[in-house]
């Protein structure tokens, strides 16, 4: 063991956006530096959209400043929904962004407005306006849809393989609304990973139903060892009903920890944003460990005893 | 698939007991048969223990009458401390037991008030004054005691194979204060199943972490089929501190439900126990699906798309 898992920080972009109430800039500011502190390296810390769509976000440019000048060593993700937010985080000097295809057409157009030739066109013409940027291909609903129900794994292997002609390697497959089991993430991982073995496959689980971290563990056993996650277990999706609450970055660092992996996160000072952000944004946080009172009172588990 | 999981519902016994509130005889045996309608048939109802203890199971006897009369069909499972309690619970025409004793010797002496050996000679008085009384072991603190820590899988195993000599065959490995993570829960099972081949060995596994499922999983991958969960997530230990949430019946319910298995327990039976509970005991349940809305909204996976 001794193996390490990467923890995606996810929490200032997915957990922001679906926050009511506006969260001064310096807030997030501060709950972000004190992420980086305990640890997290990769970090989603904004997404650049419509101001109009989510007004959560109209502080973006902002937030990647005071990041990029001070933590010079992190290169922090940024969303983007299309090529024109795709430019705005290059001219805001950011070098790696996620962007977001769903493979239900109808959450796609509910979430991006577009249809799925739509969203591969802009893809391509993003990969083509910048040839350097690090892009990221996030995949919502592919265990499945508010809308529609179950979702095409044969629409998603092709999303994929029209990443990965692009070069985009970076493929992250998002249960949006947190219904995965840990059988259809096994089954659709070996799927992927039979037709394509060497991408960079990571999971963003949400614990809607309570399966976050049974649907990790899943893809652990079949080679996953990248996961988004959000302190506190913020999250969910604003066009996306009944999605509340990403897996909880604290509750993964545990389990990982507890099984003897190393996530590079201190968890006391990940315990200490979510009380930040208790305090400050959300009364009613959502991860386990937030909650418990007993993870601090004896020693981790001794496989010798 | 098709495979059956075979879940005991423990609400009426772990989850009751934790609720400081006494809960009228009236409203446990209308939940009790509720559960009973909504499929569950292995079903512990009670514990026959001291009133001065814990208040709340005071009307043990008026439980087991009830469910003896209006439910010929099922055969409930009674919790018993001690060989008082055996002989009570067999006056009362109950036919199987489930006896406690911790692998932490602190939280033994804090729980049942009993050192090891006192416990071991009271499991094997049990089964001398009652022949043809099944019983059941149940082995708290498994996996770690807010006490101690780390408790000893050696004595443990020892433990397992005092019971196997008195011919008890049915072991409950209790995650008390829900820590266990999935490695742990792999290993103890696979040096267990090492030595003890032919024993029938179930889960209780509770949720303070948020591990509960990606443990049961664990379990099932290491060829459990039985666990023990509570309604609503219901539950704790009222003598282990943090110790809130076994894992809930719905989410289990769900969970193994949309990865093909059978409980033989109607999901939307077990949610309106879980409304009724909401609204007459406790506000603010722990289980996951109490709060989802999406479940009903849409097919389950249908792994041939």
């Amino acid at each position: 063991m001794g193996k390490f898992i990467q923890l995606t920080e996810v929490g200032p972009r997915d957990g922001f956006q679906n926050i009511k109430q506006p969260i001064p800039t310096e807030l997030k500011i501060r709950i972000i530096d004190k992420l980086i502190a305990a640890g997290a390296k990769n970090i989603e810390i904004t997404s650049m959209v419509s101001p109009k769509a989510i007004p959560q976000m109209s502080d973006a440019k902002q937030v990647i400043v005071h990041v990029l000048e001070k933590h010079p060593t992190i290169t922090p993700w940024v969303l983007v929904p299309n090529s024109r937010g795709a430019q705005l985080a290059v001219e805001s000097q950011i070098s790696r962004v996620n962007y977001v295809i769903s493979v239900s057409p109808a959450h796609n157009q509910a979430n991006i407005n577009r249809t799925h030739p739509q969203s591969l066109d802009e893809l391509a013409a993003i990969r083509q306006a910048h040839p350097d940027l690090e892009i990221s291909l996030s995949l919502a609903t592919a265990f499945g849809c508010p809308f529609i129900g179950a979702t095409c794994t044969d629409m998603l292997l092709e999303m994929i393989r029209f990443a990965a002609d692009l070069g985009i390697h970076h493929i992250t497959l998002c249960d949006t609304i947190g219904v995965a089991n840990p059988r259809q993430t096994a089954d659709l991982l070996q799927r992927i990973s039979a037709r394509f073995p060497h991408l960079d496959i990571g999971l963003h689980m949400h614990n809607t139903h309570g399966m976050a971290l049974a649907n990790m563990m899943a893809g652990l056993q079949n080679g996953v060892t990248r996961f988004e996650t959000a302190v506190g277990g913020l999250g969910g999706c604003p066009f996306a009903p009944g999605a509340a609450g990403n897996a909880a970055t604290e509750d993964a660092v545990n389990m990982f920890s507890r099984m003897g992996f190393d996530c590079g996160i201190s968890l006391d000072a990940l315990l200490e944003v979510s009380a930040l952000i208790r305090e400050s944004i959300e009364p009613a946080l959502l991860s386990s460990l937030s909650h418990a009172r007993t993870y601090r009172e004896f020693a981790f588990y001794d496989p010798q005893c």
